[in-house]
């Protein structure tokens, strides 16, 4: 194993960080290190929010499910899928472009966590930790007036970064699925009874797999936060409808070389 | 800058390999490093699908745009969001979910992404190249079937392996938009005119801002595997509707220390 892989099992989620600062040469070195990510075309499908206002900083502390380290992160990136950027260039263009779809919405969001996670890769190289939060997804109304989001930007991840405390720096990554949980061959498969007991074992040494499959049930997945997740979503995904009434029959305008 | 990421600037996409083989302590290293990524409440809500049936491989580069170069690789792995073996758990444990909704789906992606990005992190520091395929968000009936997915099963990311020939190691990585293009201070801002034009005059030295765009929207937003894609990816959502008659009400079946 190379190094760069074990610093890829080396990372953690850190969610406490020391008064170290990060300094403007590291936050560009991530930025730098996140366009650098692979991109649908070229096309760079996102727009990266450095939330530098304490303020703003402590609002979506508590509009992100009440997480009040969030806060005290020494950087906040928030990475938008940003369909609007390209509408606006092909306007401005003077083509017409069709409405972006739920389609382009997912190809954005993949674009954004691809760039995402070459931030987090990179701050983990310079010992300084992150973690995702989700919930950035949540409250679509409030966040898009807090963050002054158009129609045709989603908040796809929000990354929060600082140095991590010693506790955190001990504490032990959890530990994954066994690799024949998560990988198959050629095509998907449901698994049976006792692949699904087995593949939480370890999850369950002390409570039965009833008891911790309940309580996981409850806390994660039937959770507010998680419906809540699903209802602000599908107002994102209302501006992406796929208008019939879209023009953009391009290739009637006239020849282009690829 | 650190050799982690200089190796994330020096990564660009692969489309043509030589013979050599990728072996399976590669493949198992590559496949290791994805789970190692971050993922929400450590669910890894993906599976990934090893794709080694060489008649399979041809049948997906066909599908996915009729890309041959799908067909040469040494590996293919498409990476799926999947809520279904969350679901099956629940339902294996006795609990009441709600039908996975928009947000699960979207959450799923973002951790289905930032594993594979995981996997070409790993494989461009074995020297292993990649090329991401967002076409197989294409074409759902037909995907659904080729790789037997079930409802609640997405396949949101498809990544191609091998080692690069010459002419692709010197290849020139394209060169991505400013900074100052791509971050933005606390608040969204849709750009002006003048900056929108900026923001590409590297790629417009040969033709004018109109004439690139025109063609950039035709060949990529316009056309016709994006259109499809939107079709395909609405079709997929359509299992995620957070169905009103879902039960679930985890608080009243009894307490759950977290």
């Amino acid at each position: 194993m190379n190094e760069i892989i074990r610093d890829l099992h080396r990372r953690k989620s850190v969610r406490v960080f020391t008064d170290q600062e990060i300094t403007s040469k590291e936050k560009k070195e991530i930025l730098y290190a996140a366009m650098a990510a692979p991109t649908a075309g070229n096309q760079q499908l996102y727009t990266i929010l450095d939330i530098t206002d304490e303020e703003l900083k402590k609002k979506l502390s508590v509009t992100c499910d009440h997480q009040p380290f969030i806060a005290k992160a020494k950087m906040v990136l928030v990475f938008c899928a940003d369909l609007q950027k390209w509408y606006d260039v092909f306007l401005e263009g003077g083509c017409t472009p069709r409405r972006p779809g739920a389609g382009d919405l997912m190809l954005a969001v993949s674009d954004t966590n691809i760039a995402a996670q070459n931030a987090v890769t990179a701050a983990q190289s310079m010992g300084i930790g992150s973690c995702y939060i989700g919930d950035i997804m949540e409250n679509c109304e409030v966040h898009r007036e807090l963050l002054n989001l158009p129609e045709y930007v989603f908040p796809a991840a929000m990354l929060v970064f600082g140095y991590p405390t010693d506790q955190q720096q001990e504490r032990q990554k959890p530990v994954r699925c066994r690799l024949e949980d998560i990988v198959q061959e050629n095509g998907y498969r449901r698994k049976s009874s006792d692949e699904l007991r087995r593949m939480f074992d370890k999850k369950c040494q002390s409570v039965s797999f009833e008891e911790w499959s309940r309580c996981f049930c409850e806390r994660k997945y039937n959770s507010d936060f998680a419906r809540e997740m699903s209802r602000s979503v599908r107002v994102y995904l209302e501006a992406f409808a796929d208008q019939a009434a879209n023009h953009g029959k391009g290739k009637e305008e006239g020849s282009c070389g690829n």
